[in-house]
C-alpha cells in the first residue's frame, strides 16, 4: 500500500469537493482521510487528502484531469516519501542534537545532506552521524559575500527544505528569496513578543511569567513569517536569564521538531503570510 | 444566511464523499467547511459538513436523498439552532454559575430550561437568574425512588442535554438508558486516573505533580464514558488537598464549558465508547 | 488559630533570616512556611512567612522590633483577612461574573464593595447579587472629567484594591497614582505581544498559533505594569478573530482569577516594575 | 565563589530556622536563596538554602555545629559538584540521546559513566559519544541472574544515580533496595493512569484527550515510586496508538530531562512516598 499526498488550494466556489471527488472516485481511488477550509476573509479554499491505494497512479496524469476542472487552483499530488533537508546552525547543540538523533534512529521523516555552520564547533558533532560538516566563516567578509558563500554550498545540494536549527544570522532578501517557503526556522520567543536580539533577556527584563518559542518559515521581514507552531513554557522570578534561555531549550527543540514533522508531512499550506495546517 | 449541519457516519466505502457532495451539489449548496474521519480500527467513516445558504432547505427529502445513496449510514441534517438544556448540580456553584453567568450574556449556545438538584442551597442563586429550580431531597428514600422523583422531573421538560454540573450522585444504568449520549458530566482528575471519590485526596496522597478534569459523556460505568475534553493545571508539594480542589475549580469550569460549546455545536460523535471530534 | 503575614523587603546583606528569626523567636512564634529570595541584579532581598499562633499579637510593636534590627526594610506584620475589592468594567460578563459567583459563594477571599462601570448594561448582573452599581458615563465629557467623577466615586469607598475586569479605558498618569500598586488589570493578550486595542484582531492577522492573557499591576504606561499571571489557549487557522476571542474568555477570567487570588493572599512584591510571588 | 547545598529535614517544631541561620551567621555565610516547607499533615519540616561564599568551609564541621542543635534531622551539606551517573536503557533512543546530546555539550550537570543496555542496538549511539557501553542480555537466563549481572556491573562504577532511560525491565525488590532514593525512570503516562504495559495502547483504547509522562524515583511497587515532574500533551480521534507514542516521545524526553535537573541540583526530599521540590 502506498500514501498519495493531494493538496488543493484555489478561489472559493461552489462545487469544489464534488469535482475533486468525482475524480478520485473515477480513478477507483479511496480517501483515507481528508481535511478541507475556506478562509472567508480570502475567499480561498483549501484541501488536503490521503489517499492509500496498491495502484501505482500516474502523478501528472492525475494532476492534469484535476487542472481541467479547477483551472486556476494550485494542485500537488504525489507519493508519501522521504523529504531532503539540509540544516543551518551556528553554535547551539539543542536543536540540532534533537534533529541529529531523531534522524539516526528513523524517527525524522526526512535525510539529513548536510550541516552548514558559520562556527567550527559543531563539527565533531555532526561528523559523529556520519554528515558532511560545512565551515563557512563569516569572519572578514561582508554578509553578502557570506550568504553567496552559503547559498553556493546549499546549491551543491539537492533539498526540499533548509533547517535553521538556531543559525544566528539575519537573512537577506536575496537569501530568502532564493528558497521560498522552504526555509524553516525557530525563534526564541512567542512571536510577536520579543521580536529580534536575545529575547530571553527582554523576557527578564520584562518580568513575564511565560516564556516560548515560534517556529515559522523565514520571509523578508525578520520573525515576520508565517508561524507553523508555538509552544511556550511556565518561569518566575527565581530566574534569571540564563535560566529562563536554559527552560526555553526545552520548547525550542520541542516546537521546531513538531513543526518539522508537519512540514515533512505535506500538512501545511501557506497563504497570506499565515499557515493552515490540517 | 442560515448554517446546516451534516453529520454522517457509516462503514467505511470506496466513494463516499463522492455520493455526499454530489447530492450537495445537486441541490445548488455550498459546504463551508467540512471535516472527515476513517477509523481504520473500524473500518468507519465520519463526515461533518457546515452548509451556509440563503434558502430553506428541506431536511427530510435532503436526508432522504442521502440515505438512498448510503443506506446503512446515520445521518443528521439540521439547521443550527439554540439546544436546550437542563442543568443537575449538587451544592458547588463554580460550574453552575459559570454556565448561568454564560447562558446570561448569551455565550452559551443554549436555553437552560431548569436546574435540578439534591440540595436546597443553590436555590437562591439560580432564582436569581429567573429559572426554575427543583429541589430533590435524597433523605429517607432509596436511590431508586430518587432516580424515579428527578427523571419524572426531568420528563415535565423538553431538552437536547442534561448537564452534571458537579451533581454527586452515581447514576443507576435505568437512569442512563433514559438520555443514552444525551448526558455530560464533568469529573474532577484526569481520567483514568484517581476514578471514584475524593480524586484531589487520592491526588494528593499520591503525591502527582498535575491534576485535572475530565468532560465526558455518561453511561453505565462510573466514570468509563466517551471522553469529550480534559485539561490539567499544575500543583506541588505545598498543596493540601484543599488547595488543590481550589485549583482544580478552575479547570473543572473550563474543560466543562468547552466541553458543552463542543456538544451544542453539534461536533461530536459517539463510536465505541470513543468520541471523534471535528 | 491566627494567620499572621510577614513580609520584608530591604537591601541584601547578611545574617537578615537570622535577625528575623531571632525575633520571631523570642516572641515564641512558629514559622509555618517562609519563602525567601535574593534579586541579584539589584541586591534586594524578599522574604514573607507565614506564622500560626493562638496568641494575639502587638502587631506594630512586633514591626517594631523588626525595625530596630532592619531599619531600612519595608516590613509589613498583619493579621490575615478578607481583603475589600472595588471593581471597574465595561460590558463584558465573564470576568465581572466569574468574581462575582466566587464572592457570592465566598470563595472569593475578599468583600466586593462596589461595581463602577462606564456602561449601565451590567447592573442588572451586578444588583442581583446585591452589590451597589455605579454606571458613570463618558459620554459627552472629557476623559479627565469622567476620570475626575469614577475617581470621586470610588473615593467613598474603603478598599484594598480595584480590579479592572475588562474595564475598556486607558487610565490617565492622575488615576494610576491614586492607586499606586492597588489596581489590577487583566490584558486580553500574552504581553508584550499585542499591546493597545482588539489584540485578538491582531492575533488573528499575524497568524498566531497561541493566544493569552496577562493580569498585571497597572502603571502609567499602557500594558506596561508588572507582570502578576499569564497564560494561553492554542489557536489554529480555522479561528477567525471573534473565535479567538470565545475562546480567550476562558483564558481571562481564569488568568485574572488566580492573580486576584495571589494578591489578596499578600503573596506579591512589586520591585522594579516586575512581581517577586512566593 | 563557591555554592554549597545544605538541606535539613526533620520533625517540626519552633525555633528551627532561628537555630540554623544563627550558625550560618555565625560562619558568617550568607544565603544566597532558601526555601522551606512544613508538611502539617507530618508535621514534618523541609528547608533548603545556597550558600555563595568564597571561602572553604569544613564541610563535617558545619554539619556537626547544626547537628547538635538539630540532633534528629537530616542533614547534608556540601558543595556543589557535578554528579555521576549510569543510564539503564534498552532500545529506544530519544531519552537516551537527548541525554548524550546535553551531556556533550555540557548542558548536563553530570557526567555519564555509562549506559548498560539488555540489548545491544543502542551500541553504535553509545560509543559515539566515547561512553562505555555494557550489553547484557537477558536471553535465556532467569530476572534474577540477570538483574545480578547488571548490578555487578553498576557496582563496577561510582555513580550518584541511575537513570531508566526507558528501560523497559521490571525492577526487583532485591534491585531497588540495592540503589534506594538513587534510582530515577521515566513512565510513559501521567501516573496513576495506566499503570503497566503499553500506556499509549490503553490511552488509544480509553480515547483519552491528553497523554502524558511522569518520572519518578522507583520503589518496590511498579510504576509507584515518588513523582519528581509531570507532563502532557494533547491528542485527539485522528492519532493511533503508535501516533500517540510518538507524540508521547516529546513529553517523555522533557519530563525525564526536567526530573534530572531537580535532581542532580539536588532541589528534592523524598519522604513518605511523596517529593519535596524547592
Amino acid at each position: 500500500m502506498k500514501d498519495y499526498i493531494l493538496k488543493i488550494d484555489c478561489t472559493d466556489e461552489k462545487g469544489l469537493i464534488y469535482r475533486i471527488s468525482d475524480i478520485i472516485f473515477k480513478y477507483g481511488l479511496n480517501i483515507d482521510n481528508n481535511s478541507e477550509f475556506v478562509d472567508h476573509e480570502h475567499d480561498r479554499f483549501f484541501f488536503r487528502a490521503v489517499i492509500k491505494t496498491d495502484k501505482d497512479i500516474d502523478e501528472s496524469g492525475f494532476c492534469g484531469n484535476l487542472s481541467a476542472v479547477l483551472p486556476k487552483a494550485n494542485i500537488i499530488f504525489k507519493e508519501k516519501a522521504k523529504k531532503n533537508v539540509i540544516i543551518l546552525a551556528t553554535k547551539e547543540t539543542h536543536c540540532l542534537g534533537d534533529l541529529l538523533i531523531k534522524f539516526y534512529s528513523g524517527e525524522l521523516n526526512a535525510n539529513i545532506k548536510a550541516v552548514i555552520s558559520n562556527h567550527d564547533s559543531l563539527r565533531d558533532l555532526v561528523e559523529k552521524f556520519n554528515l558532511p560538516y560545512h565551515f563557512i566563516s563569516s569572519d572578514d567578509i561582508s554578509r553578502e559575500e557570506h550568504e553567496k558563500l552559503v547559498l553556493a554550498k546549499m546549491s551543491e545540494y539537492s533539498f526540499d527544505y533548509a533547517i535553521l536549527a538556531k543559525y544566528m544570522r539575519i537573512l537577506s532578501p536575496n537569501f530568502v528569496n532564493a528558497y521560498e517557503g522552504k526555509i524553516i526556522n525557530i525563534h526564541h520567543s512567542f512571536l510577536p513578543a520579543f521580536i529580534g536580539a536575545n529575547p530571553y533577556k527582554q523576557a527578564y527584563e520584562r518580568g513575564v511569567k511565560i516564556i516560548g518559542a515560534t517556529a515559522h518559515f523565514v520571509n523578508n521581514d525578520l520573525d515576520e513569517g508565517p508561524i507553523i507552531a508555538q509552544d511556550i513554557t511556565m518561569v518566575n522570578h527565581e530566574m534569571n536569564w540564563q535560566q529562563m534561555r536554559e527552560a526555553g531549550r526545552y520548547v525550542e527543540k520541542n516546537v521546531l521538531g513538531k513543526a518539522i514533522d508537519l512540514v515533512l508531512d505535506d500538512r501545511i499550506f501557506i497563504y497570506k503570510n499565515k499557515t493552515v495546517i490540517f
